[in-house]
Formats: C-alpha cells, sequence, structure tokens
C-alpha cells in the first residue's frame, strides 16, 4: 500500500533542486519536529550520499539502487522501501519518475 | 516578504511533473479543503493553461511572465505574486530556477 498523502505537516516552500533538476523534493516537518522530503527522481542514474541513514519509500513509479559495498541493483516500486546507511552513498537508476518520500534518521 | 513555509497541511506524496521536469509541484490541501501546490519551474521558456484562475506568489528566485493578450514580459521575484484568468494561458521565461506557491480560484 502506498502513502498518497502525509497530514497535519509544515511545508517548506522553496524546492530542493538537485543534479540540474533530475531530482526534486520538498521538506516537510512535522508537529513533533521530525523532517521528512518528498520528491522524485526523473530519468537518469545518479548517485546520492546520505549524512543521516534514510530510509527510501517509493509512493509511484520505481527505481534500481545499489547500495554502497554491493554490487547488486535491486528493484523498489511503488509501496516499497529501502534503507541507506549514514554517511554513506547509492547509486540509483531511474527509467520512469521514481516518486518517494525520505525518511531521515 | 516571502512564504517560507505552510503550516497544518496535507501533502500529496506525487509530484507533479510537466514538460519533462522543467516543471515539478506537489499538491498541498489544507484543513478547510483549499487546495495549492509548492513548486519549481527550472531554466526554460514554457507556456502554461489555466484552468481555474491562478495567483502564482514567488517564493525564491525570478521569473518573466507573459499574459494571454498582452506583449510585455513582466519580471516576479521573491516576494511578488502575479494573477492569471481562468482558462487562459501564460508565458514563463526562467533563467534561475523559480520557486513558487500556486493559489488557485
Amino acid at each position: 500500500m502506498t502513502t498518497e498523502k502525509i497530514d497535519g505537516v509544515s511545508v517548506t516552500t522553496q524546492a530542493n533542486v538537485y543534479f540540474d533538476g533530475k531530482c526534486v523534493s520538498h521538506g516537510i516537518t512535522f508537529a513533533d519536529g521530525t523532517k521528512k522530503s518528498v520528491g522524485v527522481v526523473l530519468p537518469a542514474t545518479l548517485t546520492f550520499n546520505t549524512g543521516a541513514p534514510e530510509i527510501m519509500e517509493c509512493v509511484a513509479g520505481s527505481c534500481e539502487y545499489k547500495l554502497a559495498g554491493t554490487d547488486a541493483w535491486v528493484k523498489s516500486s511503488a509501496g516499497e522501501k529501502f534503507s541507506v546507511p549514514g554517511n554513506s552513498k547509492f547509486d540509483i537508476r531511474v527509467t520512469e519518475a521514481y516518486h518517494y518520500i525520505c525518511h531521515f534518521g
């Protein structure tokens, strides 16, 4: 089941634009101060670095990802999640827009 | 003064992707049912059609816009708004990312 909407949040109006727009996200903040982001990766192959650990939840479309230190591309589709350690990186390969929620920590 | 965040809303997790990603937005819904969107237009010259009337509020960056039936390109920067009639269109020319809130109706 996919998360179609997130209630009761504050949204940061200025988007985060990465890789010349191949990834665009908006930050959201919950009442308890928890921060997440909602975003989309357009068709591309990119490498993301993490600070905090991240859980990437797909809400539409799909991607293939490859975590640092692994050789396997793994598919992640709507309703699925994958975890990325902190201070690490992952490759992501997208052929149809990958819509996601990024959960931190 | 720019609107940096919008509180107490529900955000639609799937982005709206227009013009191959030159415009990306996320829909937000207020407690009273009012809908708006927060988005960004990346460097490009595009033509948008309106259904409902729209007020475009710039929160970062800038654009030049030209309403249907006019010949003048008008600049709109952070903190500024412009109105577009319903069932109309406007051209938008962006050289640095134009971050906006779209108010409907």
